[in-house]
């Protein structure tokens, strides 16, 4: 939760929509006036409504940042896995409330930061074992850059807005949304070699030093891309999974150099991540000059592509290796004591709680992808054994506890 | 986020106002009439909110419980980690957004449930290294039956409420509260014994089963309670540890059977955590029938009583071994090549991002606790060394990469 006026005017007017407001407690309606109501509900919402639900993780870690601002050490690392909420229509892969896992580094404008997100990147979705996937990079200086080298200074917010689309919507309709919003012709034009471009990293750059070479800002752009893909090299990374990619623009508007966005190829939802460079988040909050990058999963959504590639590995759902069962209550106090054997010896043991038929009990054990019972009959009790049964195999012996600590182990 | 409905009437007058109303997206006010307003706002409010945030995490629990009925396997077992929002006045120990540790079974009434929880309590606190707690255990029925017993049957409620308050304000103050909400003289004056009983569990155990006779309900409390002793004493748990308190009551309503909370010792704020067998807690959701017991653990709470104890790990703040530094941009090259090495050994390296005084540089690393500097000069480059500083003790030598990652494994 945080104060409304930390998270209002952050994410453009449709992210000030969809921020949660939670209502003021008590008589939430004694600072509105009947003129107010008389106004509609746009007036009285700051008076009905002080604080709101995060609606990311970025903003409120520049709010924390500032407000602790003597206490940190720069530059400051940090990750973080929160709950975000947005109010959304919820559909698959789009939800009200979400974890996202962000990691972020501010107090630095080194260029090593965002060549560090990137094998932070490589390495997450190797723990995961998701290998196809795409990292496309770009960085926003070279798309102020565009739009002043096609002759539109200063646009290149709605540049990005539309170009954010391409994917989506394609090409034509990028095109009439551009031309609605006031960009020539001529300059619509410009943007053709661009959109077309199919070459190798050599080749874009090549292009972008020729294309951009009015812009000072552009080539800077170039410049910055260029050393994270030798900081990258240089930190023995292969570079050929990371595709620079012109046209990625990002909506959200606070990045001012690199930016990234990661797919998972051949799933239904597969943008996973994005991140980039801000270089004065911290400003709106009284902290002006803190450059920072950060990234951030969507926690639900990477859940979504493991369930979907069924990389979730068998044992994630199996945590109990042995269950014991029992036919009455002297065995259940048997079984107990064995409980307390098998969990000294680091075993997850578990006893059925209730005194309940044999089948029932077992059904439990399979249902829950217990591998191993442990049967507690009145033979087992007086031989001091344990009647061990394999589920998968159906395998069943009667061996002394100390042996079936020794197979499970 | 949880439907206001699903929460709204669990947690008692008082819960319901401290329950956090998210306001309705888009025009809130669009369901509500002049008339409304004019009647101030509550009726108005269940028209602009009708989503609030978590109180706890048992409601939302018996809501998924009985949503998932169908695809559960009983007895089930969850734990779960989530905030929850009060909206109380914040202080010390009690905050309005705040995490909570919670561990159910249900689906049956076995006491072994309750004897396992305490189990984990147990294994939670030695593994926080937290040894100076007690664990307070009575039963509902036992306070059911003591109502009983002094000539104030169904007056148990009224009765946990003002003895929940025992600590806090005292016998005297206690006996005003009952006074005042109607007990007779004559049963408060029977309850003097009880307040008073100092002896050992058996001496209490004796004291009841006399105090009682005439409760059937009472007496089922003291078996229960024997019984999860014997189920503790047979798992070859020490007893010692869990104390028999008549006079715990709980203030929350749901609970029927065995209560809990833990105190720990010696510290501002000790209760952190408290628990009990519900049951009926599904019953409101159209799912009779499920007994459950369930534990929470206040996170906050137990994160700043090992603050207080100084029981944090002095490596829980250490994450980085070894900070690469380095003089100029060909050093910094030379750095990265090193960080890789070091890393590829699964020694937790960092390069220092910006290129600035060593000074600096070795201050970062000294406010960070990173306990060892690789410096990479000329002379170290030259001989392809790395200058190799404990900052702890200000040891400094020149040697190779290997021998550096030999020193810190």
């Amino acid at each position: 939760m945080e104060n409304l006026a930390t998270l209002t005017g952050k994410y453009g007017d449709e992210g000030d929509q969809l921020v949660f407001k939670v209502l003021n407690s008590g008589d939430y309606l004694k600072k509105v006036s009947w003129e107010d109501l008389k106004a509609g509900y746009q007036p009285t919402l700051c008076k009905v409504s002080e604080k709101g639900l995060r609606y990311d993780l970025t903003v409120p870690f520049a709010r924390y940042v500032v407000m602790n601002r003597n206490d940190i050490t720069f530059p400051f690392k940090r990750f973080q896995i929160q709950p975000v909420w947005r109010a959304d229509r919820p559909q698959r892969g789009r939800y009200r409330e979400f974890y996202q896992c962000d990691a972020d580094v501010v107090g630095t404008d080194s260029l090593l930061c965002e060549a560090e997100i990137i094998v932070m990147i490589r390495r997450v979705f190797s723990d995961l074992k998701l290998n196809d996937y795409s990292i496309k990079l770009n960085n926003r200086k070279i798309l102020i850059g565009v739009s002043e080298a096609i002759g539109e200074k200063g646009n290149e917010s709605t540049l990005c807005v539309a170009i954010d689309k391409l994917d989506k919507i394609g090409w034509e309709k990028v095109k009439e949304e551009l031309a609605e919003r006031g960009f020539s012709v001529e300059s619509i034009e410009k943007l053709v070699p661009l959109v077309n471009l199919e070459t190798d990293l050599e080749g874009k750059l090549s292009f972008l030093k020729e294309f951009l070479c009015s812009s000072e800002i552009g080539l800077q752009g170039v410049r910055e891309l260029e050393e994270v893909f030798a900081l990258l090299n240089g930190m023995g990374e292969p570079l050929d999974f990371v595709n620079f990619d012109i046209m990625l623009a990002r909506g959200l508007s606070y990045y001012t150099g690199a930016i990234f966005e990661v797919k998972v190829n051949h799933v239904s939802i597969g943008s996973v991540s994005g991140g980039g460079r801000y270089d004065n988040l911290t400003g709106v909050f009284g902290l002006s000059g803190v450059s920072g990058v950060g990234f951030s999963f969507g926690v639900d959504r990477l859940y979504d592509v493991l369930e979907e590639l069924d990389l979730f590995p068998d044992d994630s759902i199996q945590s109990t290796k042995i269950l014991l069962t029992h036919f009455d209550q002297s065995a259940f106090v048997y079984a107990l004591g064995l409980m307390k054997k098998f969990r000294a010896a680091g075993i997850k043991a578990e006893l059925y709680p209730d005194l309940t038929k044999m089948k029932k009990q077992l059904d439990f054990a399979s249902k829950k992808s217990i591998p191993f019972v442990g049967i507690c009959g009145d033979s087992e009790i007086e031989a001091n054994l344990i009647a061990f049964k394999n589920l998968e195999t159906g395998a069943q012996e009667s061996i002394p506890i100390e042996e079936a600590i020794e197979r499970l182990k």
